[in-house]
């Protein structure tokens, strides 16, 4: 298939991967063509196999356009693996039957896995991958925002455990990624929103241009317009490998990329992962992180101003009820931390960023404090 | 404390790991020191934590004085995790509740764990390692003669499927391997003979001096005598070694490592895995490529007597019943083999070997039905 608006690739380069992700409208339909080019036709030749794994209800949706991507190689079919849909399945007990299923299809090292989905879906299938025979190759298809900026990227891969979220998992970057911007015209407002502010972090610790671009351009964006998505996308994808390839491992600039999400993952873990979405987490975190560098004067207060702003434009807002003292106890518990110390992503002007580790109990409690008494006063 | 005799050391360098396996009498007094010293004093400074992974048994017989060597550092103790012995534990669910009980226990990422055990012990402990927070640090302190020689270094970590052996897992290596030979003395004869097997395949494979060692000196080795026992080791592991160094992922040259496992792991798949120990099955399975080998004159007939001798006299070869055509089906899965292709390593001459990939059908049943019909006549 043809298409009439050129797409963006962008390379991640890093010390154990090189691989692109691309973004634009109708991808979907390129996949089996693109990945069997990548495999130097090893699918078309019966050499390797293909799986996408996907859940029903995005099977449901775009399954069936992805699959015939494949036939079109002239490929009898493609097996297809279902995940449920939901945080609660993103175990290690999922994993297991994925990986019985695949062995019982007979896939073996050579195979190579498609994850069709959102977050939860790329997680559980790049972690399948991982530690399927070792280790296979995987592509992603993210359909969510939150997946093409954000989690389809970067290698990391995890279920979570009863203890906390993505406490087992692994660093294994897929082959490629395609984002078709096209699929989040299906995406329900509340997760496009939530996945915008995974956007505007991406402005605020590295990309001026595109936090002002959403500050200015909120109605595009919001209603959809695929040259704003895609445009949106694109420089979401540039700040997140421009950060891992220069830090694959987290070792210390990747770090910025979880701006807003040290008291974004408390606020989820203190309510249940039910109430907020991450996205909607991650916005609390951030005007949290805004407040501490305004009162560090790492920011000035209209940078401080614009930045609430766009975060609460992105919104609504959603409350949420909990204990500042919870929320400060919790990010004790991070799994960022190392050796005892807490480590705090703040932004440095609108643009930039900078992880710092002597943020105080009391400075966190007296953010963590405004962000409750505004959240207490919200509809959920 | 000090030791009379001198330790080996061996290298294991690869593109994403260097790290140390000593070999010696007494080492497992010294772990505690050894490992704070590779953390820069982080131990007994109180920066980071070591868990000790083990089971019962081997807790019984050297869990004290390995823990000692930790007190010996003025850490009031060290944590232990207790894994039921046995294959049957090899599984996903055995990793997720380690990885709690390590959450709970409020491991992060600079913590080490300490693998105490044999090969089952040292291949979850190293996958827990491997996906808890995305990989953490982890020594292995080996106590069988099969982990000593190969489990422990390589990199190879994982566990078990209902669909197969090993089928989940990831490339995670240690930082150091301690193989106290001391250790060997409680291990029961049987599965110090098979271990043995494993001795003779890295011997076949690339040091004939190992080989004509344990040709000549086989009582000696077979009584425990701690002066070869520690030959025995330090010569597999420096061969093992090598070949890691120069192939980490099996690309090619790690192949050869698998002499004897083709079959091996064909026989061990058709009995369950209950009537012989792995070894055992790789005695098995070398007889066979021995024999391959010889009808294809890539050894002489006086080399493949010579071989097939020293396999038998580490025995005695343990029967078993199987249909030939059921394990030459089961070669057909191994997780070896990719695209569909069959790879079979062969010994050329006693000190080499190469990996084909032109083994027939018929080649293969006719040596499986020599062992099946040898097996058959011998006792369980």
């Amino acid at each position: 298939m043809v298409h009439s608006t050129a797409n963006t690739v962008i390379g991640v380069r890093t010390p154990s991967a090189a691989y692109d992700v691309e973004i634009g409208e109708g991808l979907v339909d390129d996949v089996g063509a693109r990945v069997d080019a990548l495999l130097n036709g090893g699918l078309r030749a019966g050499r390797q196999r293909a799986f996408v794994v996907t859940s029903a209800e995005i099977e449901r949706l775009w399954g069936a356009r992805l699959e015939d991507s494949f036939r079109g190689l002239g490929l009898g079919g493609i097996h297809r693996l279902l995940v449920p849909a939901g945080e609660e399945h993103k175990r290690l007990a999922t994993v297991e039957r994925l990986a019985e299923e695949l062995a019982q299809l007979g896939a073996d090292r050579d195979s190579v896995l498609v994850a069709l989905g959102g977050g939860v879906l790329g997680d559980v299938t790049g972690f399948l991958a991982a530690i399927y025979m070792r280790g296979i190759r995987y592509v992603g298809v993210p359909t969510t925002l939150l997946a093409q900026v954000d989690s389809s990227l970067g290698g990391k891969t995890g279920v979570n455990l009863a203890a906390g979220k993505n406490l087992a998992g692994a660093f294994h970057h897929p082959m490629a990624v395609y984002a078709d911007t096209a699929t989040l015209a299906t995406l329900p407002t509340a997760e496009l929103r939530a996945g915008l502010q995974e956007a505007i972090k991406s402005g605020i610790i590295r990309d001026r241009e595109l936090f002002e671009f959403l500050e200015t351009q909120r109605d595009a964006v919001l209603a959809g317009s695929p040259e704003a998505l895609t445009r949106v996308v694109a420089a979401s994808v540039r700040v997140k490998a421009e950060v891992v390839n220069s830090d694959e491992r987290e070792g210390g600039l990747r770090m910025v990329l979880n701006l807003g999400h040290t008291l974004g993952h408390a606020i989820e873990a203190a309510t249940g992962y039910r109430e907020l979405l991450h996205g909607e987490a991650v916005a609390w975190g951030m005007i949290a992180a805004v407040n501490i560098a305004a009162s560090r004067r790492l920011v000035t207060g209209a940078e401080a101003e614009r930045m609430a702003r766009t975060i609460r434009a992105y919104g609504p807002m959603r409350g949420f009820s909990a204990a500042a003292s919870e929320l400060v106890a919790l990010t004790a518990k991070d799994k960022k931390n190392r050796s005892g110390t807490r480590q705090f992503v703040l932004p440095v002007g609108i643009g930039d960023a900078t992880v710092v580790k002597d943020v105080t109990e009391a400075e966190l409690m007296r953010a963590a404090e405004d962000v409750v008494n505004e959240a207490k006063g919200l509809g959920a």
